[in-house]
């Protein structure tokens, strides 16, 4: 019996809809349009999705700071290309109280600008580099297009990495570091993904390239979850980020960013969710295992107990769990806890109690086993496992299936809701006409895919690389 | 030999100001004024003391939420009194990219009008009452008078608890359970304070009642680290947050709040703090022991690894620590670590190695003992919480020896830098007066004063409670 009223096979969206509100995730109902509430089980696990991403942080030496929110026009506008891609995008301050303010502020888009001025007074020598922060804040975006919770929102939640390098080659080391962590992290969330190094009229604004991170949704539409960029000396330059080298000379830093967002939560629902509500891998579930007690009359005090014991012995094993004890049926319980995306649900009746056993049921597959309570907690781990692996795998699948090699345009007209892969010539021109015919975006070059074959099946010229294409959010 | 070039009982302003930029805590130099930059060592500082704060949250079963920052001009002036007291001290958004908002929105100075509005969608019956949220999150001040790291800033990194109840006295019993949290908070950061009931001229905008907590700095001055209101049903009326009752009736929400800020951490640091640098309480320190080789020529390898093994069994035991092994004099690294504030320094030489020992050395007294290294665990823990009642008690005595008690101007005039207490009729026009003539500011009633004896010094009447005045922050 499916939970939600529309079903995701059939209208992905609006079931994206139902299931962001049912699980108590966030309120849309705020007056500002793009501007979410954040319910306490929605924030829970953006919460926890932010404890991976510090892990990683950590274990590669990146530092957590925090910048202020408010940036002066006149540091905003230092370099040209960034000033060019954000300045349409941004909300302005112009007022304190009743007073005008001399110059006019604006909210953080992203950290650029805020951070680069005072790098340039941090960093000194080469024994300064290479220099690593991070932070996880709100930024602030003025979206035209429609809105739709985690996915395209106007206050943000974001993280963003900076780093400073003596060379471009240093630069170059974090970006392959960046891309190992993006490995991990997503690893964790069970969601896999591909690279494409964005064309040169979509990459970042201000960048020297930028590598999106991106993921398929059921949809049909690809969902960019981060990107990682590297900014040469584009930045270091206006902002005069130097360093004084080993031979006594200053030279300009060379920088990358990798940024992630909300959008993560927003794949982690639409891509593993199904018609009974969420399902969280059991590293981000704010609750991992929960009991519920199969309540006989006459036999209440022994199955409580048995269910406390067995909640004292998960929780002694550092797994977070609780027991259902509300006045309700069993199947009105599960079917809560089911729309919540919990990843274990142990059953304890009578009969369980008298046999020493529990009923494990995963909320992935549906699967009930039974097991010896003593064995409870090997046996919960070895589901978390299990439950991980096939959720990563069924996306795999999935992402795998989505991607068609096509060699000509009357090919890939064959193919909706897929993400494209042909032979490229480089040129913008044939981008675009690609673009334009089937009415997709380019995600860019494939720089995971080494092998080129082919030619450019707008203008014939020999390929220098495999680019793809998609609908995207 | 102290590190700071002012003396703290010199000038503690100037050594305040010297202390945070030594000790790294955070950059002033940012170009808009009160928006200050964390650096890494500041934030790990404050996600500690966050983290104290959640912990607190929830053991009294509040749910962390996240509501938007901006606010549209017409829900906020929907309270009259909150209005009038904020209107002044906010900053407007009138512009999005090129485009002029319809309606001006403002950055959330606190977030009673972001939420309300919403808690009315979500409140329902009796029995969701009580309903209680917490968020910590950046709000927004437009502060004219002179900034100051962490006491007064313009971005302000804030915590706010909010909660609705069935009637007054609900309301009431949760503000008892506030000055519980209160105490158990402020006592692991080994802050003693005073609550005082703002007298009506200044309590919360909006508010029925405000309650301070303030704490006394080494300046002579109070500094107001948090406070608890009862709103009554003065927001919920004109929010519509109603329930309705076990009788059928729809009732409004009487309503409370509990706030602090990063100021909690400014009283760290002037409080604690001496010429040597921070001092820091155990709960808060992101390392809490650093272990010091004494480096011998030929003993190098032995003094190293006994200093890792410390590491580790500390570790083990879950205390947080690291070894300097920077190739520097011990003396060089003492002063650095003392400047952080690490509560407990080990000491291994070859003489340590030799007797199986290590010398523990306290950041508040300097006192060193040997000890033997099989016990350094059970030593180190001993440490901290003979380090956690050292500075409780030291700052107590600082607090008591603050508080004169008198009864006439003449008398109040022989103190400085004191919190006077006096007995008072209640008539603002008296305590005004008081305020004119010494330069001080109302704190309020003494709630935690019961014994009234006395006349109000300035119209003679038969006081009805001791009011407290002083020179604040």
């Amino acid at each position: 019996m499916p939970t939600t009223r529309v079903k995701k096979e059939e209208d992905f969206h609006e079931w994206y809809n139902e299931i962001v509100e049912l699980s108590g995730l966030c309120d849309k109902r705020y007056p500002i349009k793009g501007m979410n509430v954040w319910k306490p089980y929605g924030w829970k696990i953006m919460m926890n999705i932010d404890r991976l991403i510090r892990e990683e942080m950590e274990r590669t030496g990146h530092q957590e700071v925090y910048f202020p929110l408010l940036i002066p026009e006149s540091l905003f506008k230092k370099e040209e290309e960034h000033i060019k891609g954000f300045g349409k995008e941004v909300y302005w301050i112009t007022h304190a109280g009743e007073n005008e303010l001399e110059e006019r502020w604006l909210l953080r888009p992203t950290s650029e600008t805020a951070m680069y001025p005072i790098f340039s007074l941090w960093i000194r020598s080469h024994s300064d580099l290479p220099f690593k922060v991070f932070q996880i804040v709100n930024t602030f975006r003025y979206e035209t297009k429609q809105t739709r919770a985690f996915i395209r929102v106007r206050e943000i939640h974001f993280f963003e990495a900076h780093t400073c390098h003596r060379d471009f080659e240093d630069a170059e080391r974090q970006v392959e570091e960046d891309k190992e962590i993006a490995k991990r992290f997503f690893k964790k969330l069970c969601i896999p993904f591909i690279f494409n190094k964005r064309p040169e009229w979509d990459k970042f604004a201000g960048a020297f390239y930028t590598i999106s991170i991106d993921a398929f949704m059921p949809s049909g539409r690809t969902l960019q979850l981060g990107s990682i960029h590297h900014y040469k000396d584009n930045f270091s330059k206006p902002y005069n980020i130097t360093y004084e080298d080993k031979d006594g000379k200053r030279k300009y830093c060379h920088q990358t960013t990798y940024g992630m967002s909300e959008r993560v939560l927003g794949a982690v629902v639409g891509i593993h969710g199904d018609n009974k509500g969420l399902v969280l891998p059991p590293a981000i579930a704010p609750i991992k295992v929960v009991i519920i007690p199969i309540i006989f009359k006459g036999k209440e005090e022994a199955i409580i107990n048995r269910c406390l014991e067995i909640e004292n012995t998960l929780k002694e094993a550092s797994i977070t769990c609780t027991t259902d004890l509300r006045e309700d049926t069993p199947g009105s319980k599960f079917y809560d806890w089911e729309l919540k995306g919990i990843p274990v649900r142990i059953e304890i009746g009578p009969r369980e109690v008298e046999n020493n056993t529990v009923v494990l049921a995963r909320r992935d597959t549906g699967e009930r086993i039974e097991v010896r309570k003593d064995e409870v907690i090997e046996k919960v781990k070895e589901l978390f496992g299990k439950i991980e692996e096939n959720l990563y795998n069924s996306a795999k699948r999935m992402l795998e299936e989505s991607i068609v090699r096509v060699n000509n345009l009357e090919e890939a007209k064959k193919h909706e809701k897929k993400i494209l892969e042909m032979p490229w010539c480089g040129n913008e021109e044939c981008a675009l006409r690609v673009e334009e015919e089937l009415e997709v975006k380019t995600l860019g070059e494939a720089v995971d895919v080494k092998e080129v074959k082919g030619n450019c099946p707008v203008c014939g010229e020999v390929a220098n690389c495999i680019v793809r294409f998609a609908k995207t959010y």
